[in-house]
């Protein structure tokens, strides 16, 4: 029997503490001559972030009765993929930010040939946490859950969403790019976070249907609350610069629509996010709880 | 039966055509708007190179009778893995190189950000193809080379030794820690590359372990010719710039042992690597070749 739903944030906070406890099992300080590139790759996934996207793995996870250490092993990866992301995405050749989650960033904190391999390092040891066997009994979940993240993260994926935040960057786009623009570089890893539940629980189809359903509706829904964040939020609430992609001359949702179409567009499709996982009954209530949490937060 | 060995040089360049028929066909050129990010891919991992580690891994392969298409893929995909890697290590802030392959580098025929995106979806694609069915029927033969892979490639090995390279750049190292160096940054890999084979084949331990032996010595006798052919070789036969560990006044194995020494202890490796193939009979003559071919070669 699933345990009784917390509220959320009490939820949230208790996978926050879970991965990081997870994260310094699986990535221990080194004693090793290298031990800077592990310390750069713990400073760079360690003490900080909402970790929304472990918390989705582990309620969808949760609604099928996955073992939890499974979960907690598959939440891990996602983060040491999304922090990877961030580490490279704030190189002075990329987005060039100075902060993150309130902290310096990898390559000020260290230098730019760290993070370039810290970066390489926490998106390499994702896969390699998720083919072993204490991840899941049955290999062929293993691969699924690989294949899934690759696809999510790769080139046709987050990597290929980042290209086209570059291309951005000097080319105008319309609401149809910048919306499949965001799907690739934020909505994939959402979704494979979702679906990751129902891959480790082996559900059928109408499950990870509903789950995949459920996660493009909430990612456009983060992504245009992100925008807002960017326009309305202070830096000491966000924890990195505000305002730049308006310097930028970066189109975004906010920029396209107005502040307020925005907010209504993300709370309209926060609202259908939740309407996709009826088939869950009340097991899934944290899972629609979050979907307002990502539109009506402040950081 | 394994078909009639062919002579060596036959013999890889039959790979390098195979290799790269695979990757055009994993690696498609792209319609879609971050095209550039694809074509800055096929360009890291197209047209060049010995394909050294992935004929390593059809080699084992037909040891074993592997169906040398799910061989293929699985050395596409080692192939993709060490092209990341060249392409972040040529990066300004990593070893700043202008020249790989006898063409520009990947950021300075592109650009910076995209140079590193590029190898993000390298590596990431990687894994990708080794977690389908079509790489091999069984998933806990997909799952073996996933972590095999992503561990020879990550922080605990090929990522930890390029932290170690950086490292080198100010701190004398000693031979000891400059053979694990080597083993760490191009050993690891070319070890998976050599074990592969009997991954796919689902080999027993002996041969497992006679071709962890044989990629022990081969790796080592490996980089120091590439020590010996960076104080003695050209660019032009090289296709790299030469000389450079000299001018950055690192320690390497010609540096500390001298070239005649340096010379006589990589050809002994090639000997002793030969030598560990004995319970394959004639089945490895060509893994024998290479051993010898990687220490007399010129470029």
């Amino acid at each position: 029997m699933p345990s009784l739903p917390k509220t959320l944030t009490a939820a949230m906070a208790d996978t926050v503490e879970q991965v990081e406890a997870a994260i310094e099992v699986l990535l221990p300080r080194s004693n090793l001559m290298e031990a800077r590139l592990f310390d750069a790759m713990r400073y760079g996934c360690l003490g900080g972030g909402k970790r929304l996207r472990p918390f989705l793995v582990m309620e969808s996870a949760r609604m099928f009765g996955v073992n939890p250490a499974c979960a907690l092993r598959t939440a891990a990866a996602v983060e040491f993929i999304h922090c990877y992301s961030l580490v490279h995405d704030d190189l002075p050749a990329m987005d060039d930010s100075e902060l993150r989650r309130g902290r310096k960033t990898v390559h000020l904190e260290f230098d730019e040939a760290t993070a370039i391999l810290a970066g390489d390092g926490l998106l390499t040891q994702a896969f390699e946490i998720l083919a072993d066997h204490e991840t899941h009994e049955d290999p062929q979940v293993r691969c699924k859950l690989v294949a899934a993240l690759a696809k999510a993260a790769g080139p046709r994926g987050m990597v290929g969403g980042q290209m086209l935040d570059l291309i951005a960057e000097t080319t105008p786009l319309d609401i149809g790019a910048i919306t499949r623009l965001q799907r690739l570089k934020t909505g994939e890893m959402i979704a494979f976070s979702a679906v990751a539940g129902a891959i480790l629980g082996r559900a059928g189809a109408p499950q990870h249907h509903a789950l995949q359903a459920y996660a493009h509706d909430l990612g456009l829904a983060f992504q245009i609350a992100d925008d807002l964040l960017d326009v309305e939020g202070s830096q000491d609430e966000v924890g990195k610069p505000v305002g730049r992609d308006d310097v930028a001359g970066k189109a975004t949702f906010v920029s396209i629509l107005g502040t307020e179409r925005a907010r209504d567009q993300a709370r309209r499709l926060a609202g259908q996010a939740a309407q996709h996982l009826e088939i869950f009954g009340d097991r899934a209530d944290m899972l629609r709880q979050v979907a307002h949490y990502v539109v009506e937060r402040r950081t």
